[in-house]
């Protein structure tokens, strides 16, 4: 049966990768890569840096996955499972056609795939198109990176923290420990001024860059850094633990 | 200046070890250990058996550093808190004792230093008492390890995740998707019985258990599941991730 490995290669340095990831990188035939279609060439590089660095015998090859449009209106969750079938129909025959029936691919995943990853949702729609079998190799998240780079925890002592969103925090407001994914916005700045922000961006990789402090002494710099950055490289990636004062 | 690494060595599997963090441990000349005066021994072999899986060179040691006794009474917080304090007076000796002035230590820490581990928090203690420099590399936590072995992922698509502690789910209920840590008490038969649950006990080690569906379906198979492990092991290190249905 086909085998395919979804492989969190971690958050931004190549040495987040674990020993397990390298075996499986070694193992994969092909590795199928979304065609995002935009200037990520910084990220796509990474890739293949990573590919680089720990396969010892080149053998593998890349296959681009053409993305499916993604509907610009409509019900947010709605849109996504529309999104993520097409996405589906669009690996099922990627798999069949590039793998032999004892193949084994991969789909490399940034940080774990657990997380705001949508690799995972969509393998499981693929098996209504093609019978094939699948393992997961966790990787150091965004939040790992986050935290070690600070040289922070992430909990204070017997404290619950929660993952959210930008969208989230605007909806639901502050109500303890928030690391905060996925925000274009500086959600932030709708926090009270003395909450402690610890942020990060281009973790673990040479660009990256790290402001600590409260909100109201950083949060503006951090909105401007964050633009300045984002203009330089076309595309930024940053995350962030917010911690209520008191 | 001493150096001391603070290794996230991952939460099971030794092929969860990063790059980074076999780096970490080849650069290391010193690896300070809590005698847990336990019979976690399974857990120190996991330990050696990394450094003698990676380092290339051995000519490392292992120093033990004797455990303060925690006070058994008084608020839980100041209780941990002198024990902290306590902690960081035996490390500040051992570190001045057993390193040269420009030699490198490390602490190892399972998952990653910032989850739930006293680590990060004691060095800072220990900087009252003596200079020094530290770094910390992060690791894969049993969040990503349970997500992983189950193929499943953390959050739902756009929604938030809380990681918390046994002790706070009793306490405060569950209010969406949440992964439970350092819970004793088997916490998630507090849950609604259409909540579900995906559990694991000696993540990515040959003694795996992975348990899923809902709290009234296997929520006591995991009870007694759970306490045959430990009578047996005589340790158990497990997580779960809870989901509330509809």
């Amino acid at each position: 049966m086909r085998m395919i490995h979804v492989i969190g290669i971690g958050a931004g340095d190549p040495g987040y990768a674990t020993a397990q990831a390298v075996e499986a990188l070694n193992d994969t035939e092909v590795f199928f890569a979304m065609d995002k279609g935009e200037a990520k060439s910084d990220l796509v590089d990474l890739r293949r840096e990573i590919c680089e660095t720990f396969i010892r015998e080149p053998g593998y090859r890349f296959v681009e996955l053409a993305d499916p449009k993604r509907a610009k209106d409509g019900d947010y969750r709605q849109v996504v499972a529309d999104w993520h079938e097409a996405r589906a129909q669009v690996w099922a025959q990627a798999i069949e056609t590039e793998l032999d029936v004892d193949g084994v691919g991969a789909f490399l995943a940034w940080g774990d795939p657990s997380l705001y990853d949508s690799t995972l949702r969509i393998l499981e729609l693929v098996g209504r198109h093609l019978a094939f079998d699948y393992d997961v190799i966790p990787g150091v998240t965004a939040i790992q990176a986050l935290t070690a780079r600070h040289r922070i925890t992430l909990n204070d002592i017997g404290e619950p923290v929660l993952i959210t969103t930008g969208r989230q925090l605007r909806a639901e407001g502050l109500d303890g420990a928030a690391v905060v994914m996925l925000d274009a916005e500086c959600s932030f700045l709708s926090c009270p001024a003395s909450t402690r922000i610890w942020w990060g961006a281009y973790l673990g990789t040479p660009d990256e860059i790290l402001v600590s402090g409260t909100v109201g002494e950083v949060g503006n710099r951090i909105v401007s850094v964050r633009a300045d950055a984002r203009a330089r490289h076309g595309w930024i990636m940053d995350t962030y633990l917010l911690r209520p004062t008191g």
